[in-house]
């Protein structure tokens, strides 16, 4: 029997990870993951041309088409997979990355005249410039009905802010534009040659709805003058649902790639949003958390509802027919990563070295001898924000309950349990909103490494925790996508939740809630809505000292 | 002319320390640190029995004599002071130090039956273990008025709750008990021969008030019923205003300290206390902050008031003729040297060893390229609960604020800030209460190894700091009451007041308030006082910690 294969491509921030997968039973038979020439720009443009911004971060966008073709060529060359075998490749992209293009979608960077303009290079999804221009959205929509579906809060990441930044800063390269793409539409049309906007970046991040479509042109031209019928021209496009054909590959792409003319591209989407169909959700009732620096929470549900300080709801976002919900948590990885790097004192670095540990590692094991409560200490997951559920940037971490003889270990401890409470709280807010969520898969780097963190969480959640280790669950995501898109007649599958079934990731482990802790967590928890009440809503205490702090840091 | 002496003893938690001072200018001629030869028993007693309370902490009396001893002969051998040029010795003694005497002031632990008895030894200040006799005295005072010159609260390490552990652990020793004396009476009853309790350990330590006398017998009995009468009998004795003579040193004591017989011995004192005359306080306005691992703040008024959450206030308690009040807070050094131990990194050691400094003056000098609320953190200093004015040992240390960018030196300063705030809501309180301060006294090892701290007590005071050098300023103290003792017809003063004004410690460097953080000071004050209101009187989630943390801890 012939094997059939299909790509996943996950357009990271700084590399781009091609995988091919076997569409019999999803098993990843090569990975090869190629970083981008130029990296993330934040000083310089690649012809030396110093950056003014303080929070630029732009990109090359012929490192992506490089990064993908080097992938491909490594994944044939070394294995026994040949380009008849290959039936489709998929696309996944960090959002809300943009770029303006001319002609034939030619990024206007690549013109010579454009060859020092900050603006006319991609905006990669961090870029933070903008932000002025999200708080103008955000005075401009208080009180809309579009901005509930947002948690009532645009981000500075978005398609819109980054486009105000050109038309404001950079009214030539604006007028040159014939089109603003998000990178993951880019790359489709590089290798189909089609404008294909997907549903999931345009979605949540592109202020797109799939019944009400775009922002009122009135509300646009108030945001920026030259916003004008932007929606006709450039940001122009139909929007697509995931998960089914964009177009099929252009010949030169393919003879680029060395793969074979004719095979189909689906349409693209979000990264972290790609990982639910690798990690097997196909329908209701189990929440993905992402889990790296910070979470990223997402849950499918048949019906839309508003739910307060969510990052949206998309129709279609993820899988076709459902609506994808995203919340998110500020700071997961990074708050742990502070902690360690700014407050364990070298005692702990002894220790952990004696005994060959990591620091992670061993004030896990030292944090695990203790019981839920045992420290007296609770902390708010807040150092970098709240995101869900009160989109409020300006709140800050705390920890209450120091004493004498507070350990490393167990402030290290208070801090895991902090974000699963913050996790908690997302989590009671879909199902106090009639989204029900029964278990939690966790993907990621942070779930695999630790494991008491993952207790914690099945603990505080008293929920089953799914820890999925596959490190490439969006690229496995896109890939079982582009095998539903295939079809069954090219060796793929007819239907999106077969292709999930099939070939989605296996290698889970589960982590059971211990009912004895329930009590002393429920109590804890209260404590932890407690505090965030006080400081997110009654109190000025928390966002009066960042207030002050701004002072000194002027503007940004 | 002739040069006459006073000697002052400071009997510390681990030492004596005897000072020899020169009666004209008040310059410490010498000093001698004489530890005792048991030090803190907490274990075994010397005769190897071993101690089972967890939180015990008793002393050998006769290594108070010895040390006195040694102390004396050093100075006499090491110096050009003779015998005749001493006219007077003055004492201060750790309170409430206690312990149970038979006939002539010898002590039960001396008895060969009583050697292996724990509670026949003296009861250090620090001796934890009576703490339920504290709870049952609360519980029984509720609403009575005595209570209120304490703030509202006994503590474990007074007089009576000590006096009834032994009355309920060991009534054997209980019974055979002639007097229980604090230790600072029992040192000027082995020089004079004489009982004479002195005002201050009587009043802030032992329950007494120059006009309403001691707590009323009914209530004593409830305490415990061996109690009845306790003040006709074990308790009895005078109680003498300080800065008076107690008697004259006994020929035997003349013999062994090599001293002359017959030279005036004051009433004794507690040693925090001594430091008022020493550092030249001699009536209202200006406050006295001995700052150690913890402060004590002393101030003198006309009048008695009753200020809430004040640990004591005693008429004739420091200097005659005036109220002593006394307020604290838990930790202020104990707070920093737990930072420094527990969640300073490895990168900060190894910049302070890098640079030839400590880890506090490193981050004190990081700390000083800080304005004022640059930082956005907040912290409460109450890692060792709240003395004043919350009398709330279940409290705990908070802090808030931290962003991902929060270093080590930015909560370093966040701690040295809350204490100064810590200490502002203690001078607010007594200024509330009509009792004035104009500036502040500080003194202990702190103060002069951190200028900064300093600093920022002037800025958020917003008053005068003080910091005096003098590193014995108690035994200066109780030297210069000694002058007054012996009066001028013997090389004295007839006048407390002049012996101050002309032998007090000189030695003082003025931190002026910077006028234009007053504001921003002010604005993270009230910041302070609502999170201290929310957390220690508004909402129960900081005690309901604690409350959950001691299940663990069981009992004590």
């Amino acid at each position: 029997m012939k094997r059939i294969f299909t790509l996943g491509a996950d357009f990271g921030s700084t590399s781009c990870r091609t995988i091919a997968v076997d569409v019999r039973d999803g098993s990843i038979i090569s990975t090869v993951d190629v970083p981008y020439e130029h990296g993330v720009l934040t000083e310089n443009l690649p012809s030396g041309a110093a950056l003014p911004g303080k929070r630029t971060a732009l990109q090359v966008p012929n490192d992506y088409v490089e990064a993908l073709t080097a992938g491909i060529h490594s994944i044939l060359n070394e294995t026994d997979i040949t380009k008849e075998n290959i039936i489709g490749i998929g696309i996944d992209f960090t959002a809300s990355t943009i770029l303006p293009v001319g002609k034939n979608f030619q990024p206007l960077c690549e013109l010579e005249k454009f060859k020092d303009h900050p603006h006319a290079y991609v905006k990669l999804w961090k870029h933070h410039d903008a932000e002025r221009f999200a708080v103008r959205m955000n005075d401009l929509a208080q009180g809309e009905e579009w901005i509930k579906r947002y948690g009532g809060k645009v981000s500075a990441e978005w398609m819109l802010p980054k486009v105000s930044e050109i038309a404001e800063e950079a009214p030539e390269v604006f007028k040159e534009t014939v089109i603003f793409m998000e990178a993951s539409d880019w790359i489709v049309a590089q290798l189909t040659g089609e404008l294909v906007r997907n549903s999931c970046a345009a979605g949540y991040k592109g202020c797109w709805h799939k019944r009400e479509g775009y922002l009122s042109n009135e509300w646009l031209k108030e945001l920026h003058p030259l916003l004008d019928g932007i929606y006709e021209s450039r940001l122009r496009g139909e929007v697509s649902p995931v998960g089914i054909k964009a177009g099929t590959l252009r010949v030169e792409m393919a003879h680029s790639f060395g793969l074979q003319e004719g095979i189909d591209v689906s349409v693209g989407m979000i990264d972290a949003h790609a990982a639910l169909p690798g990690l097997g959700v196909k329908g209701p009732g189990e929440m993905v958390v992402v889990m790296g620096t910070s979470s990223c929470h997402l849950i499918l549900d048949e019906h839309e509802r508003k739910v307060p300080g969510i990052s949206g709801v998309v129709e279609d976002g993820i899988i076709p027919g459902f609506f994808a919900y995203e919340a998110g948590q500020a700071a997961v990885g990074d708050l742990f990563a502070w902690f360690v790097k700014e407050q364990v004192p070298p005692s702990v670095h002894e220790a952990a070295q004696h005994q060959g540990l990591s620091i992670h590692e061993y004030l896990s094991k030292e944090a695990l001898k203790l019981e839920p409560g045992q420290s007296g200490l609770l902390a708010l997951d807040w150092i970098h924000g709240s995101r869900t559920p009160w989109v409020n940037m300006s709140l800050s971490g705390a920890i209450i309950g120091m004493k004498l003889s507070t350990t490393p270990a167990e402030i290290y401890r208070a801090y895991l349990e902090s974000t699963a409470f913050g996790t908690r709280v997302i989590v009671e807010l879909f199902e106090d909103n009639q989204v029900h969520v029964k278990r939690l898969i966790t993907s990621g780097g942070i779930p695999q490494k630790n494991p008491l963190l993952m207790q914690i969480y099945a603990d505080i959640l008293q929920k089953e925790i799914i820890v999925d280790t596959c490190e490439n669950a969006s690229a496995l995501g896109v890939a079982i996508l582009s095998a539903a898109t295939a079809g069954a007649d090219k060796g793929g599958y007819d239907d999106v939740s077969e292709a999930i079934s099939r070939m989605s990731s296996r290698k889970q482990k589960i982590y059971y809630p211990n009912e004895k802790y329930k009590e002393v967590y429920d109590e804890l928890f209260h404590s932890y809505k407690e505090l965030s009440d006080y400081f997110a809503d009654k109190s000025s205490v928390m966002s009066g000292l960042t207030e002050l702090k701004n002072r000194f840091e002027g503007g940004n």
